[in-house]
């Protein structure tokens, strides 16, 4: 068993199938050795949108949970893309994190943290460590709580 | 003549000249195989900004057909970047969408939808398929209703 | 000295020590020839965020020096990534940069190019000339004015 699948496991995570593209635009594109996964909302084990936003209705938590649903949707696109060969991951570069919130909230790190931690307990520290930039939005597809966007580099023998 | 431009002539567009940045940076840059282009506002064929809120005084109708200017304009500094010789490009990788909307919007992959039917009718669908991502944002430069970033694989010989 | 150092003390700006990520992420990460730094909020030379939104409390003037600060926070990050050989950098590739502002605002351009302007002077134009995208947010972590990634080529030697 690979060593990304044995982590999943141990995090109690069975990655869904990769969700749909809202739009024409494909889920996944393999560049040479980049990976580059499109904007993944927040959608819940059994495909439903998670709603909400930042510093009005939807609380931190909800909000770290929600980022956490963006990255397991992003890394079953990446599981789609590899053809199920997770360990050809050799590295998250980058996650590109847009948190739907009121203009006065400021926490969008915290949030966003949902999906760095998972990412970092999925693939270990030394492949999950990437940049990111977090920043609010005033609205998101389907009003959804967070969308992120993600670049990996991959091997591809 | 190339496929693309004889794409560009059955759809009756004509590219116009590649738009001036607004600010201090360049229309476009290629590094190595990969041509990344600015944030194009939206901007009709005669230069004027195409201004408007989704989900205030701007349709959905409006959004498609502004987001499409915005991918014409994406070719123009295109075509300007590859000295006329569209066909160098192999591949569109990515758009980067931002949609002028108000915080309960939630349909801006249709809204985007316009750049990325575009680009496939155009690139065909081969070249033209891209990952992207699409987000709300509260205001744009000069009060545009959409911008797009693109990034192409391109032939540099 | 190296060209770029002596372009900073021309300009009278002394780095501060990269500025630390408020997240589980990376300040940067250099991949091939590649470096990406992590979206980077306006901070002043005392490690104080510049906060502020752009339409409401926050002058033109003052979003300007915003934004330079975010370009000095990158080039900080950029210096610890590479040793302290900035001339390592052989081009800023892009900026991708977020203004706190009010949905009625419209200047993000004339905003973002303090930071561009800024790695202009900086790197020289041949070295600092680059793509850019500049969109307003309805909210920025820490309630930050601006926040700013960058994308840099630079030699791995």
């Amino acid at each position: 068993m690979s060593t990304i699948k044995s982590n999943l496991k141990q995090l109690g995570v069975a990655l869904p199938s990769a969700p749909k593209p809202l739009g024409n635009f494909a889920p996944f594109i393999i560049d040479q050795n980049t990976l580059m996964i499109s904007g993944q909302i927040s959608v819940d084990a059994t495909g439903n949108v998670v709603r909400g936003k930042l510093g009005d209705d939807f609380s931190l938590e909800q909000g770290y949970k929600a980022a956490r649903l963006c990255a397991i949707g992003l890394l079953a696109r990446a599981n789609a893309a590899l053809d199920g060969e997770l360990d050809r991951i050799e590295q998250l570069l980058k996650l590109g994190a847009f948190v739907n919130a009121t203009p006065e909230f400021g926490d969008h790190p915290k949030v966003v943290n949902g999906a760095s931690d998972f990412m970092v307990e999925a693939l270990g520290r030394k492949r999950g460590e990437h940049v990111r930039f977090a920043v609010g939005t005033s609205s998101l597809p389907s009003n959804a709580a967070v969308e992120i966007e993600a670049i990996f580099r991959v091997r591809t023998d």
